[in-house]
């Protein structure tokens, strides 16, 4: 409350009067105030619920970076579903911070949304579970909350994985290195698992100089890249953790005199017409972003029921790298 | 107040009680009633510059398509100013729609966002006129507003178009195509202009048949090529109106024996990467964003002072696609 008053320059004496509804403020006041605590997301406790039935007709999605080419089009298609029920759309990039997400939803929350759509960074969405308690429908989408059962939309990132891998392996390669995200990201850690799938089934060693984890910023991924090449064991083969790493990889094999076979995961706008172009793992994101905000607003218009999981398959689209034979050594 | 009434779900009597601050409401109704009135915008006209005053810390953002790679690090720039200020982003996409920017600039209006950065679709802005006056500071960005005097910041696109040009000029060619966006865009007919502009410099006709502006869905831009590549007169080179029209030209292109030169306006990802790498006229998308926003909280925090124009360069990369001699008759 002393927020509030601060917030509408008035005393916390008033503050209280209007709460509680008692007389002699002045309506101009009154309606200051109520911008105030409207601004700064203050409630009564036991008004929470009440207010909750009002809604305020907007959604909140929180992701990583609105300006990933990933991300774009699945925002896009949770601003659609939410223009065709007449909501508006607050967003936010958490930029992978877990701290700045929970910043981020709260502060949404704060301004009462009626509901979000959330790519998780952290691994702890407890602190939601009051929120949800008081009426804010929440969809996670790309990556699954942690320690917080609710609605989540996946692409199948392990499947998808073990099929890209798979493909190489029956192209003749032997030795495939696998360049990924942060391994804290739950896709990154899921795309791993499918390429240690897929090598297991085929019975191929992993060399631990194979795989690297890490930001997809372009200096560590050529780095990466140029390590992996040159070392001790070079590939022959690489399966690309995401777009970001994806096209830094083609950069870096674009100036290599040799041809090594590419894999990427995710599709991105002219991969065919590269030379060579480019084999990629396509996830859907209109179709994750659509699929989630369609299960936000049938959650909005009363669908109960325990918390759904929805997986969508990927698809393997072969146009040249991925199918390059193994070089001779 | 019929609305508020109906969204609140209490009587007209109600509403006028909270809102003229007579007693006999109870508290959680009062609350509900002010959240209502929050949500639907409703102000009294004459509190609605006393409750301007009570800053909200959140900012719209209104542009064409948040899915296109020319506006995702536009608005990712306004992100990062706002957060560095403390302030939220709201926003949403209006799809070059006049209608859909006036409904959603208002919709922002009413949920009381400090300010604004608009990527105006429409060529009159005098409905924003109240919204500035009771305190709405707003900048307009990649185009000027329509009959109202307001801050903007916007690219060279002109001169960008005009330099593009005399590159191929200089490159031999006199025959040359510009395949642009809708002509009511503004910065398509100042494309256009440019384009104009350096033909005249160098003393060349323009062929009716040369010019194309319209929606660059990629049906629309092959099909245009091709009718331009194939007629009574065809060209040697094209300037391309912007990131789109570049990008389906470049599928038109790579598909033909002839070698037919080509600028684009707007850099794209690997660009360089394609055969021949493309040549275009770059802006910076996140400088414009990270101007404009600057300005706005500039506003925010005071300035004062006529409105301001800003125009940022373009630049020219010469990547191999504009510097292709023209292909003999």
């Amino acid at each position: 409350m002393k927020d509030v008053a601060a917030h509408a320059r008035v005393g916390l004496k008033t503050v209280s009067r209007v709460v509680n509804g008692e007389e002699g403020v002045a309506p101009d006041t009154r309606l200051r105030v109520c911008a105030s605590i409207d601004a700064l997301g203050f409630r009564r406790n036991d008004g929470a619920r009440l207010l909750r039935q009002g809604r305020t007709a907007s959604i909140g999605v929180v992701l990583e970076d609105l300006a990933d080419p990933f991300y774009a089009p699945l925002v896009r298609a949770v601003e659609e579903e939410a223009r065709a029920h007449g909501a508006l759309l607050i967003n936010g990039s958490s930029a992978e911070d877990p701290e700045r997400e929970r910043e981020l939803v709260l502060a949404l929350c704060a301004r009462r949304v009626d509901g979000l759509v959330v790519v998780p960074a952290g691994d702890d969405h407890r602190y939601l579970r009051p929120e949800m308690d008081a009426g804010v429908a929440t969809v996670f989408v790309d990556r699954s909350p942690g320690l917080l059962d609710a609605d989540v939309v996946l692409s199948d990132n392990a499947g998808g994985a073990r099929e890209g891998t798979a493909h190489l392996i029956a192209h003749g390669h032997r030795r495939i290195a696998f360049l990924g995200d942060r391994p804290d990201i739950q896709t990154a850690a899921e795309r791993l698992r499918g390429y240690r799938a897929a090598m297991a089934d085929a019975g191929l060693p992993v060399d631990p100089a194979w795989v690297s984890l890490g930001p997809t910023e372009p200096a560590r991924v050529r780095a990466e890249a140029e390590r992996i090449l040159t070392g001790h064991a070079p590939v022959t083969a690489f399966l690309a953790g995401n777009n970001r790493v994806t096209v830094s990889l083609v950069r870096v094999l674009a100036g290599r005199p040799r041809p090594t076979a590419l894999v990427g995961f995710d599709d991105f706008e002219l991969a065919d017409l590269l030379s060579p172009p480019v084999t990629v793992v396509a996830q859907d994101p209109a179709l994750l972003g659509g699929t989630a905000a369609g299960m936000l607003f049938r959650r909005l218009a009363g669908a109960a029921g325990a918390p759904r999981r929805v997986t969508l398959p990927t698809r393997l689209l072969a146009r040249g790298s991925g199918e390059l034979p193994p070089a001779q050594g």
